[in-house]
């Protein structure tokens, strides 16, 4: 069932383009001759790891901050996340001169955690729950909590990255992408098939923490219990209202890779086209990879690369 | 003392890049604002290690096959080469369809053989004398010896880097390139100081192939009784008499850094560019970092990121 009342119009991505395309980087879109090969593909990444702050996620705040009324600017934005949102809702506050407050998992990791505070964000460490924690302190202080997905704004930005692909390689035939909460498939995958319905989208969610998965089984957001994957940027443990029905409206398939399967298509990332593909970057070639998606040989095929903000450390073990 | 007569001229290199330039990348040069605030400079890097084969070595080979007689392509040609220069010689041989045989040291890296025959190489591998063994069979078999660096196509072809460089970032005012046996500093510093005389180029020498640093002493080329780096890329044991001409002639400084300061650069690059630096790459950015090199704040520094091909066991090592 398509739930057309919750999907954000094409036109607030192509407007969210005009407000945040001289803040963000457009990254490149690059050819793999020897991963190609290797998946009887024409392989095409987009190296959205590239961006500031090493992920996708500032598009999506830059154009909801963006939207945000000065009354409320001035008071402040928070949010919650161990990594990618964390740091890049930091950075574009600064930009904007918005006081930030991230509440992050006390056991999160040590460059993650200065990155944050590198860009200007105020870091509060919590062991308690995330969620109560940043909600008890959003009240306290009377700050905008900005979600990290399931918001039309945030998905409209996410979104300027299927317009690009479509502006940068008109006739690819397959999107793969990664899911976490769902706010960058929604958004691409919107785009894509808004433009060019025949092109495929393909989801692809870590074996421990397939919330996605699940609600489209069940027919409404799933929240797990607990999630365990090494891509802890799909490590969201529940996907949204909005993500939900966007998927079901716009997305193809969704498929479940390991984290082995992940690793090793790090691996070949780094080893072959020279750059760091965090985990959750990876798994769209881990899917192609696998053999869980059947793609017509010679097919031209996009892999989203998410990020590639991995310590060195976690790389090291990885290795 | 200038030697002009041993100089490449530039009108070979802009017939170079008109040879080269569809069958090559053409890198793309990135700022990082991070780097730049850590060496109080305007950084930016050229990505040539997104380059064919993983580094720019096939530059000056297109160029020199290019040249070569019909009669002397059908014979084939024969190289030697730890790393670089053996893939780049088997894949621009492959393209030409010419036989193609690489002499590596039976130490050589897995990796680096299999991609060398993987683009098509004939690999032999000898314990013996290097050059004396490909010598032995360069004779037998009535192949044509490609130098990996002393040789006027070969620095012509390199030259190309400088050409986008001068495109790309016009204002540039320090260019930063690695040296091993000096064909790409050789082309890169021609090239820029016939155009912009007032860049400074500045070589980087591992401590433990300082060969260029010598033969500069002594105003000859220096053979080297053993190199020790981490830098493969910048092993060559000794340097070339044309590639020490352009270094009199338009090189500014060589200055000297340690494995453990490549080491920590690359990491850098890693975390903060998402990019594999291989060492011989990584030397510009520690040179930066070291202090080594004088140079006014805010200038606007350019790092040539030659290669990034390092295999996993390696990088994991020196994670």
């Amino acid at each position: 069932m398509k739930i057309h009342n919750k999907i954000v119009p094409y036109q607030e991505a192509l407007a969210a383009q005009e407000v945040i395309s001289d803040k963000v980087h457009r990254t490149p879109i690059v050819s793999s001759t020897y991963l190609g090969k290797l998946t009887h593909t024409n392989l095409y990444l987009k190296l959205e790891l590239f961006q500031k702050t090493g992920s996708f996620k500032p598009r999506g705040v830059l154009n909801k901050l963006h939207h945000l009324d000065s009354e409320y600017r001035k008071k402040g934005v928070i949010s919650i996340s161990a990594g990618n949102h964390a740091q890049a809702l930091a950075w574009v506050a600064a930009q904007l001169d918005i006081p930030s407050t991230i509440v992050m998992p006390s056991g999160s990791l040590r460059s993650k955690i200065e990155a944050t505070q590198g860009y200007g964000g105020e870091v509060i460490l919590t062991e308690d729950n995330l969620l109560e924690t940043c909600l008890k302190i959003q009240k306290e202080r009377d700050l905008t909590l900005i979600h990290p997905f399931d918001d039309p704004e945030i998905i409209a930005g996410q979104g300027t990255i299927g317009i690009e692909i479509i502006e940068d390689l008109p006739d690819v035939d397959v999107v793969m992408v990664g899911i976490g909460g769902g706010g960058l498939i929604s958004g691409i995958a919107m785009t894509l098939k808004e433009q060019k319905p025949k092109v495929r989208v393909i989801g692809i969610e870590p074996e421990g923490a397939s919330a996605m998965s699940q609600s489209l089984q069940r027919g409404e957001p799933v929240h797990l219990e607990r999630v365990d994957t090494i891509a802890d940027g799909l490590s969201a443990p529940f996907a949204g209202q909005l993500t939900l029905a966007h998927v079901q409206a716009y997305v193809d398939d969704v498929v479940i890779v390991s984290d082995q399967e992940i690793v090793e298509a790090m691996k070949l990332i780094l080893e072959r086209c020279k750059v760091t593909a965090e985990p959750a970057a990876a798994s769209t070639l881990a899917a192609l990879l696998s053999g869980k998606v059947s793609i017509s040989h010679g097919a031209k095929v996009l892999c989203v690369l998410s990020g590639g903000n991995i310590d060195q450390k976690s790389l090291k073990s990885l290795l």
